[in-house]
């Protein structure tokens, strides 16, 4: 943890990874605007909260801000992908929306790192903290491949289509299936958490929808297992 | 619960499915062979407990016997196997051999489910209590497929031999890929925990080893999800 108005403002200077602010919600000043500056460029999320959390966190002198230093680092979107592009590679990325569990994320993290993705992509709001239990159940894999936190999915499916990206997104109800898309491709999926499904106008802004196919009418599968799937059918694709 | 040894011979006799007996491991008698007689014969576990054990459940007059009601309807292999072969299909059965995480074999239950699986074959030791969680972590799927408790796994290969199946198991360290398999004829696939791996003798007794290919060096994936992929592939051969 980082605790402190300056301590906070000096961390993201240098450089410093932070998973989430916790900022007192009723302060203000100098200080204060410049925390928000600072984390608005960062894309660190700053989460407001009573004064009473903060010092249920038992640390000394908090001045109304504490951070928590950020277990994975994150990494710029267009910069994964200028890189990938210069290597001569077709990108492959992970969109993951809502879903919240942090198993079910390392989970997915451990199939996205062994087949190649090269980015995984979070909303920086309505994600469980990517903490010292999810790198646990990813088996290291969090810490290896690279995350990139977006604070608009909508905005980010626009880069992705200026960079000649084409978004396919799973969906249950969808006619398609993984076998009839060209995940050969610069591309990028979406998951959408396992009961509410993707968000409706981000399902409407991607490319193509597609179904994993599956025996007699019990389609539920775990989204980490469906996610494992979809990325074996890339990666036989692709090779 | 069922609790007391009259009880519990009574259960057994009427046909009730018991998860496990806890019997205390110091008591003799005519019952108590009896309840012996029964388990073998119905192929239920008996935990030979210290009587305190028995007390800490706060239970009336346990007798030094209590049993779990299975929440699984566990069904016999040669059975299913004859209904599926009578049906005119392949059989298609899964292997658990040493995975314990009750949230891992619901993972892998809801997948079995979804790709057609005829029966999942659990080995009666070693193996967590299918119980509320474990099916709550299947999405029902457990208490929709058949599940056979069996008493040793290399018998159960011996068994599988004799009725046609091939049994295939799924080893990193395997040469042959997923897609190098012929998954259309009746099929039996071990899995493995991701720790230990597939019981050596028990893999060199099976007919076929199999890897899922993955890029780069990163072989880590989750049992449940490996489980899924392997399905989804046998699906897709057999669609």
């Amino acid at each position: 943890m980082v605790v402190g108005r300056t301590a906070v403002i000096n961390a993201m200077q240098s450089g410093k990874q932070l998973e989430r602010i916790y900022l007192q919600n009723n302060i203000h000043g100098e200080l204060v605007d410049e925390i928000k500056k600072l984390a608005e460029k960062t894309q660190t999320p700053i989460n407001k909260v009573p004064v009473e959390k903060l010092n249920n966190l038992n640390v000394y002198n908090h001045e109304g801000c504490v951070a928590l230093i950020a277990k994975v680092q994150y990494q710029d979107l267009q910069d994964v992908i200028s890189f990938v592009v210069e290597k001569g590679e077709a990108p492959l990325l992970l969109i993951l929306d809502g879903i919240t569990d942090i198993r079910n994320i390392g989970g997915i993290a451990r199939s996205a790192y062994c087949f190649g993705v090269h980015a995984i992509i979070i909303p920086d709001k309505g994600v469980g903290a990517l903490n010292e239990d999810a790198v646990l159940t990813s088996a290291g894999a969090l810490e290896k491949i690279a995350v990139c936190r977006v604070n608009s999915l909508m905005k980010t499916v626009d880069d992705l289509h200026m960079n000649g990206i084409k978004v396919f997104a799973s969906e249950m109800k969808a006619t398609k299936k993984t076998f009839d898309c060209n995940f050969k491709e610069p591309c990028a999926i979406i998951m959408g958490a396992e009961e509410k499904g993707i968000y409706p106008a981000l399902l409407k802004i991607s490319d193509e929808q597609f179904q994993i196919p599956m025996t007699g009418d019990f389609d539920s599968l775990n989204v980490s297992v469906a996610t494992g799937i979809i990325l074996y059918e890339v990666m036989k694709q692709r090779n």
